[in-house]
C-alpha cells in the first residue's frame, strides 16, 4: 500500500454539513448562513441553540418553548446528583467528572435501551437534556469540591444567568451574564473540530447520544483542543508572578522552546474572529473591575507573538481573561466550553444520524510480516 | 471547495502502525507478523496482549509479571463497585454501564491528573489497570442486576477462566475457558476499526487514557460495529422460534429489506478468517453439549447468504453461537468484545501518542452563505 498517510486528517473532507463555515483565509466564522460577530450582539445563546438544532432563528414563541424544555430538564435525578457529590469529594478532574456524569445520564433515560437513530426528535430531544444538565452537573461539582452545598437551578433564569448563579448562589449582574452568554454563543459550533468529529466517530456505529457526547467530552479535555483556554491563564499567571515584562518573557519562553498555549490553529490564518469578541470583553472587564493588567499582558503577548512568530491569537486566548475576570476558577473554563460546544455535538450529530457511514479508515501496516512462531515453553 | 468527500473515510489512510494487518483479499489477519490461526491455537490472551503491548510473545518470566500485573489490578475500588451496582440495580444497558464505570475509573488514580502522553509506560500502566478491571466490572454488573452478590476475582485464575468463575461462582470447565481464552485472542486487535479509531481521535488532543477508552467503548456499543454479535443470536433466536427452515425464514428476511447482522465487512471481500476458527468451536461446543441445532442454523444461513448475496460472514456471526454456547448472556457478548479490543485499544494508544497529531478534518459547508439577520422582535 502507497497511499498517502493523512495524519491528523488535514485536508480530508468527511461530511456534507449546513452548520458552521470557517473561512480560514479571511477570517470568518458563520452558524447557518449568520455571522458570528452579528450573533455574538444580538442573539443568546438559547437562540443559537435553536438556529443550530432546528435550522432556523426562533420566533417568541419558539424560543419561549426551548427555554421552557430547557428548563424542565435541569435538575439532576437523585443517582447521578449523588454520584457528581461523590466524583466532587474525591476531587476529580473536572472535565473527566462531567464526562461521566453524562455518560451516566442514560440510566436515567427510559428510552435510552430502544434509541432510533433515524428519529430526528428523539436525536434532539436527547441532545437537549443534556445540554440543560451540563452547567447544573458542573456547579454541584464545583460547590460540593469547594465544601459547600449545591444550589437548585432557577426556573426564571436564562441558561448562563442560571450557571453563574448556581455556581455562587447570588443572581450576577447584568455585565457577567452578558459576557458569559456572549462567550457561549461564541464556542457553540466550529466546523469539524476534534471534538465534534469524536462525536461523529461514535455516531457512525449508530451508537446513541450519550454515546456520542461523551466521547467529545473526553476529546475536549485534551490541552491541544479545549484544555488550552485554562494553560493560557496558567502562562498570565506565571507572567504576573515572575515580574517581567510580557514581551521578554515570552522571547523566553520561545527561546527555551516552549509552546504558547492559545496561539494558532489549524484553519485560521489570520486573527480568530472570536478572538477579537472576546478581546473586547476582556477589555471591557478589566475597566469595570479596575484591573486592567490581565488584557494588558493579554495585548502585549499578541503584540510580542506577531513580532516574534506571526502566529495569531485564536478563541482560546481572549477567553482565559474574560472568564479569569468573571471570577470563574481555572479548571472550569474547558467544562464551559463543554457547555457551549454541546449546542453544536447535537446538531451535528444530527447531520450524522440522518446520512451515517461508519467511519473506518486504514492504517498502513510497517510492522513484521511473516514471523516464525515459537511456542511459550521454547522462548 | 470541490474536493471529494470521504464519508466514513473509506480507503484513506490516516496513520501506520505496527499492530495488526488486514489483507481483506486474501481473508488474512496477522498481529505484529503472527497470522491469527496460529495464535488462536497456540497463545493465551495475556500473551497476545504482551504481544501487543510490547512488540514481542514473552517469555516465562515476562508473562509471569505480566499476569502478576493484571491480577494485581483487578479488584474494584469502593467508589466503583458502588458505582456499579447502582448502575446494575437501574437496569442499565451493560455497554453503557461499561462505559460509566471506566470513565469513573480515573477518579481513582492519582496519576490522573498529571497525564504525560509520551510516557510509554504510563499509557501502558493506565491500559492494563482498565484492561484488568474490564472483566470484573462485568460480572459485578451482571451478578447484582440478576439479585446476586457479587463475587470477588480469583488471583490463581487466568483472565477468561476468572471472568467465567466471576459470572456465576464456579471453576468453568477447561473447554469453556479456552473457548473463550481463544475468542479473546481472535478479538484483541483489527486494524483501525472504528472504535479503535475513536480511541485514537480522542486521544489526538492529547487527552487521557480513560478518555480515550470510554470513547471507543461507547462506539464499540453501535450495532454497526460491536453491537452486531448479540444482534446475530437475536436472528438466530427468532428463526428458532418460527419454526421455518434456515434458508426459507432468511429468504423471507432478505425479501422484506432486513439486514442481516454477521453478514459483510468493510475490509474483508472474502470469508473472515476468524469466522473460520469461531465456527468450529461453535460447532465443537455444540457436538459436546449435544445441541447441534444452533451450529447447524449457521450454516444453514451462511449457505443461503452465499447463495442470494454472495455476502461472507464476519467475526460476529460465529462468536454469537459460541457465546451462547457458554451460557453467556446475550447482552454481553459485546462486553466480552470490549474485553478483549480494550487491548488492541491501548496499543494503538501507544502509537497514536508516540507520533501524534490532532484529528480535525473539514465538512464541506452547504448550508446559507448570507443571510439577512432579523431581530427577535421582528421575528
Amino acid at each position: 500500500m502507497t497511499a498517502e498517510v493523512h495524519r491528523g486528517l488535514e485536508g480530508i473532507v468527511v461530511t456534507e454539513s449546513e452548520l458552521s463555515r470557517v473561512d480560514g483565509e479571511a477570517g470568518r466564522l458563520i452558524y447557518r448562513g449568520y455571522p458570528i460577530e452579528t450573533l455574538a450582539e444580538e442573539t443568546s445563546f438559547e437562540e443559537v441553540l435553536s438556529l443550530l438544532w432546528n435550522g432556523e432563528l426562533p420566533d417568541d414563541d419558539g424560543l419561549a418553548a426551548l427555554e421552557s424544555d430547557l428548563v424542565g430538564a435541569r435538575s439532576l435525578d437523585d443517582d447521578v446528583s449523588k454520584l457528581v457529590t461523590r466524583l466532587a469529594r474525591v476531587d476529580e478532574i473536572p472535565m473527566a467528572a462531567l464526562r461521566t456524569a453524562i455518560s451516566a445520564l442514560s440510566s436515567t433515560d427510559a428510552g435510552a435501551d430502544s434509541f432510533e437513530p433515524t428519529d430526528e426528535a428523539e436525536v434532539l430531544e436527547t441532545g437537549r437534556r443534556i445540554t440543560a444538565k451540563v452547567p447544573t452537573i458542573l456547579a454541584h461539582f464545583h460547590r460540593v469540591r469547594s465544601g459547600e452545598d449545591p444550589i437548585p437551578p432557577r426556573d426564571d433564569l436564562g441558561h448562563a444567568e442560571n450557571f453563574l448563579y448556581m455556581l455562587d448562589g447570588a443572581e450576577p449582574d447584568p455585565v457577567s451574564t452578558n459576557t458569559l452568554d456572549t462567550a457561549l454563543v461564541l464556542h457553540a459550533d466550529h466546523g469539524i473540530n476534534a471534538s465534534t468529529f469524536s462525536a461523529m466517530v461514535t455516531a457512525s456505529t449508530l451508537s446513541d447520544v450519550y454515546s456520542a457526547v461523551t466521547s467529545a467530552i473526553g476529546t475536549l479535555a485534551g490541552p491541544l483542543h479545549g484544555g488550552a483556554n485554562q494553560n493560557v491563564m496558567r502562562m498570565l499567571l506565571e507572567l504576573d508572578e515572575s515580574g517581567m515584562e510580557p514581551a521578554d518573557w515570552i522571547r523566553e519562553e520561545l527561546d527555551a522552546g516552549r509552546r504558547i498555549p492559545g496561539f494558532g490553529h489549524r484553519v485560521y490564518e489570520v486573527k480568530d474572529p472570536r478572538a477579537y469578541i472576546l478581546s473586547e470583553m476582556s477589555e471591557e472587564l478589566g475597566e469595570a473591575t479596575g484591573e486592567p493588567k490581565w488584557h494588558e499582558y493579554s495585548l502585549a503577548i499578541e503584540a510580542a507573538m506577531a513580532e516574534e512568530t506571526g502566529i495569531p491569537p485564536n478563541v482560546d486566548f481572549y477567553s482565559a481573561t474574560t472568564y479569569y475576570q468573571l471570577g470563574i476558577p481555572l479548571d472550569l473554563y474547558t467544562p464551559i466550553f463543554a457547555m457551549s460546544r454541546v449546542g453544536g455535538w447535537v446538531a451535528h450529530l444530527r447531520e450524522q444520524y440522518a446520512n451515517n457511514r461508519i467511519m473506518r479508515p486504514r492504517a498502513r501496516y510497517v510492522g513484521h510480516e511473516d514471523r516464525e512462531f515459537t511456542p511459550l515453553s521454547d522462548r
